[in-house]
């Protein structure tokens, strides 16, 4: 019997789990893919207080490292199901179990464009991932489709490798940060198109184009690669029948972290509120624990 | 004309001044004292994600120099007053400010005993601050005053100058993390004195003993130094006149870092809430700058 099952080895997670321990809890922290979640797509992180510049890997490690300094269970497992008593059992793929308190921290996962074979086409022409695949693309000429942050680094990073970068932007406006927009308009080999959706995917087993929609009407646009950077979605589906989920698959849950049941917290971006960031994420891990803790207390 | 003005060095301050330059806001970080803020009293922080160990003063002087590296003007000043307008105006002992939004991180200060004569005693046998004053106690017999992670920290730290180090706890249990207090236990100078408190300083210029109160009734305690680690209060009191703050002192802002002026935000251990950790004054530093730009934006 744990005293604290975390699922998920994102940036809450972790964090959690470096607390949890501290608090000489015993966690349990459950992760099936890698550890670090989305920040590992991120080239170079510029805004966590304490690196001037980091790669998203690079902070992912750190905080492994961090976390197997300390005595935290860890399991390399995917959750299958979720069962809630008087605590949590979790069934993984592989295991099961037991815990007095559950933090989620199962983050989000990149928003697709919804289209036609779109998920046929993932990795045979369409990416979520700029640092991954990026370097498939040297000299060839690619759309990066989005207008945020993480749009804008994948069109700069991308400009390195490929002959040409266009931008496909819902909007009028790019909503990064100046600083990283700046840095965009240096590039000369990229070109924004605004006012602009991909309607249509073409290609059976590869991309071979794109069909977007503007004030132009309907355009066939010829290309090798199409990087979809649209934003995240939680991760949080299978919790649906246990806790409060909102329209959009947020689980329902407050600055303290709290879900509508008491031994059950929410902790990073899988959670309802504004600021999705790394520094948002470490502190909602720390919160989650301390609730946690709170609520162990009380019990006993 | 500033965009926003960040009064306070701390870690909550330096994450808005790294997050406001990064959205392209010309910022002002005005500190009067060291940066860093109180983090830099600790000896060694070990539950700040991406650093497994690392002293307050060192992680204060990483994000100084993230800072540094951005364009963010710096003003070493003390702020005597503030006034409220359509912006703000920043009087400091040594100029004048103008700012459009103004984030408001000044922290916490360390809680006094509140006994007689004790400000005349800081410094000549009463310390808030075992890192700085620590090794001036070498062989001698101290007490320790609190019962959190910052007192056992304090504790810990003295035991390995000091003859003898006695915890003086006003409860009957330690407040600290479970780790903390497992490695206190460990050191066998250190004395633990539970529901006891302290009535009376002894000594006019230079601290000779202390009167404490216990079961056993009043008792003199002949002591070299008497380390006060009782916490923190705001230091948010020339605001009062300003924003809405709440009977302990703390500046009524919730998650959004909003208080009830709408250019006017508090970011860090100042504004209320339940966790005062590193994690959770990066949060408030980056949730305050996006609701400042938030509010630029729309009154632009």
């Amino acid at each position: 019997m744990f005293d604290i099952i975390i699922i998920g080895g994102g940036t809450a997670g972790m964090t959690a789990a470096i607390y949890g321990a501290r608090a000489g809890k015993k966690c349990l922290l459950i992760e099936g893919n890698a550890f670090g979640g989305q920040i590992i797509y991120s080239s170079s992180v510029e805004n966590y207080p304490g690196f001037s510049k980091i790669s998203g890997a690079e902070f992912a490690d750190k905080l492994f490292e961090q976390v197997s300094n300390l005595p935290v269970e860890i399991a390399y497992e995917e959750v299958v199901k979720v069962d809630v008593g008087s605590g949590v059992t979790i069934h993984t793929d592989s295991g099961e179990y037991e815990g007095k308190t559950l933090i989620i921290a199962t983050g989000t996962k990149h928003r697709k464009l919804g289209l036609e074979n779109e998920e046929a086409l993932v990795g045979n022409g369409i990416s979520y991932c700029a640092l991954c695949d990026g370097p498939l693309y040297k000299d060839q000429e690619v759309c990066v489709v989005g207008s945020g942050n993480s749009a804008i680094q994948t069109a700069i990073f991308l400009s390195e490798y490929c002959k040409k970068v266009e931008m496909l932007v819902r909007g009028n406006v790019l909503k990064g940060e100046q600083n990283q927009i700046d840095l965009l308009n240096q590039k000369n080999n990229v070109s924004i198109l605004y006012n602009t959706t991909v309607e249509k995917l073409l290609g059976d087993t590869e991309l071979t184009g794109i069909i977007i929609k503007n004030e132009n009407g309907e355009t066939k646009k010829d290309l090798n690669g199409l990087f979809v950077s649209i934003g995240q979605v939680p991760d949080a589906s299978y919790f649906k029948d246990i806790i409060e989920i909102d329209e959009y698959g947020y689980i329902v849950a407050g600055e303290d972290c709290k879900t509508n049941v008491p031994f059950i917290f929410a902790a990073g971006d899988c959670r309802t509120k504004n600021v999705r960031q790394l520094t948002t994420a470490v502190a909602d891990g720390t919160i989650a624990v301390i609730g946690a803790c709170k609520y162990l207390e009380n019990k006993n």
